[in-house]
C-alpha cells in the first residue's frame, strides 16, 4: 500500500479505520489535520480527535496548502494520514482557491510522495439534493475531489457503521 | 445467524429484506416496534406497516426499553426484529436519556439474548452537513449506535435499492 | 447484459460509468434525457453533459413518457442510455402522474425493450430526513422505483467515487 483513498459517511467510522490501518504500519505517524475550529463545537471536537489519535501521533494544522505539505513531509519511514479532503474542500471554497486545479495538485502530491498517504473523505452526496446554491456547489466538489483521489489511489475502502468495503 | 444487523437509507428496502430473512427462521415472529406516531402521516405509516407484516407476525410497541424487551422476550424459538435503531435514537434523544449508556445497553442485549435478534437501521451520514445543531447531534448518535451494533453483530447487510451488501 | 441500472450519490461519477459502458457495446448509442431546464443552472448542466458526450450519441429529450420511448426505440443495434429516473420522478410528481402506474410500466418497458437499455438513478435516501413533506415524499418515490428497477435489471452496480460495486 502506498496510497489508500478511505471513504464514508458522518460518524461512519472512517477516521477510525485509516488511524488503525496508519498504526499497523512501520514509522512516524503524522495527522495532517484540515480541520479549522470556527466556533466552540469544532474545537471540542478537534481536541477529542486529538486526545483520542494518542501520543505515537504528530499533528501539523494543514487548513489550505494540502498538496505541498504531503510533498513536503512525505518520507519513506512515516505514514501521513490526511484527515479529511472533505473540509479542506470547503476551505478552499471559502478562500476562493481554483479547485480544479488544487484537486490535479493534490492527486499529484498524492502520486509522487515518498512514502506511505492515507487519505480520508466524507462522501455527501447521498442524500436530498440541498436547497441552497452554495451547499450543491460544495457537494459537486467534494464529488469531483473523491473521484480523482479515488482514481489515483491504490487502494480505495468505503466505511459504514465501522466496517470497510473495498472498492479498489 | 444469532444476531444479523440491516442497514440502509430511506425507501431502501431494508425492512422488508428483514422481515423476509426473518421470516425464513423456524418459530414465531416478534416484531419490536420503536416508532411512535406522532402525526397523521406516521400514524398511517405504521398502520400500513403492520398491515405488510401478515398474521404471522406480534407486534409490541418499545419506544425506549429496547434493551430490557430484547432480554424479556429472545427465546430459542423466537425470531426478534427491531425496527428501527434510528427511531430509537430519536427518542432517546427526545426523553434525554443517556446514549452512551444505552448504546452500550443494547449491544450487550443484543449478545446475551437467549434467540435470534435482527436489527434495522438507518444511515443517515451520506448527505450534506445539516444546517442545524439537534440534527448534528441525532446524525452523531445514530452513526455511533450503528457503529457499536455492526461490531457486535454476527451478519451486516447493507441494503441499497432492495438488494444486500454484504459488510460482515 | 440486456439491462443494467447504475445507482450513485451526486457527482459519484454514474453518468460517466453508464456512458462508458454503453460506448463499450456494439451500435447505435441513443440518449434519454429526462432533465427539464428550469433556470440558468439546470441549462448549463444540461449542455455540458451533451457535450462531454461527444459525437456518437444522439439524444431524445424524454422529461415524462419514458417507458413508452423506450419500447418505441428500443432495437438490438442500439444501446439505449437513460439519464436519470429521479429527475424523472420529480417531474412525474410536478406532473402529477400516478407514480406506481409509471413504475411498473417502466418496469415493464426495460424487460420486454428489444435492444440493451442502461438506467441511471440517484440514490438520495441516506442523509437526514429531510424537513418538508414534499422531499419526503420525493424521497419515498425515488427508492421505490430504484427497488422496482434494480428487481428487474440483469445487472445493478452501485457507484461511489467513481468506483463500481456490483449490486447483482
Amino acid at each position: 500500500m502506498t496510497s489508500l483513498f478511505v471513504l464514508g459517511g458522518a460518524r461512519s467510522g472512517k477516521s477510525r479505520y485509516a488511524q488503525a490501518r496508519a498504526e499497523s504500519l512501520a514509522g512516524d505517524l503524522l495527522y495532517l489535520a484540515t480541520a479549522q475550529a470556527f466556533d466552540a463545537e469544532m474545537e471540542e471536537r478537534i481536541a477529542r480527535h486529538r486526545a483520542d489519535r494518542g501520543p505515537r501521533w504528530s499533528t501539523l494544522d494543514v487548513p489550505l496548502d494540502l498538496p505541498a505539505a504531503i510533498l513536503a513531509n512525505a518520507a519513506p519511514g512515516r505514514v501521513l494520514l490526511v484527515d479529511c479532503l472533505t473540509l479542506w474542500t470547503s476551505n478552499l471554497m471559502f478562500a476562493e482557491r481554483d479547485l480544479d486545479a488544487e484537486t490535479e495538485a493534490l492527486a499529484t502530491a498524492v502520486t509522487q510522495a515518498a512514502g506511505p498517504v492515507i487519505l480520508v473523505a466524507n462522501e455527501v452526496g447521498l442524500g436530498i439534493v440541498p436547497d441552497n446554491a452554495l451547499a450543491r456547489r460544495f457537494r459537486d466538489a467534494a464529488g469531483r475531489i473523491n473521484q480523482a483521489i479515488a482514481a489515483t489511489a491504490d487502494e480505495v475502502q468505503f466505511i459504514a457503521a465501522g466496517l470497510p468495503l473495498p472498492l479498489k
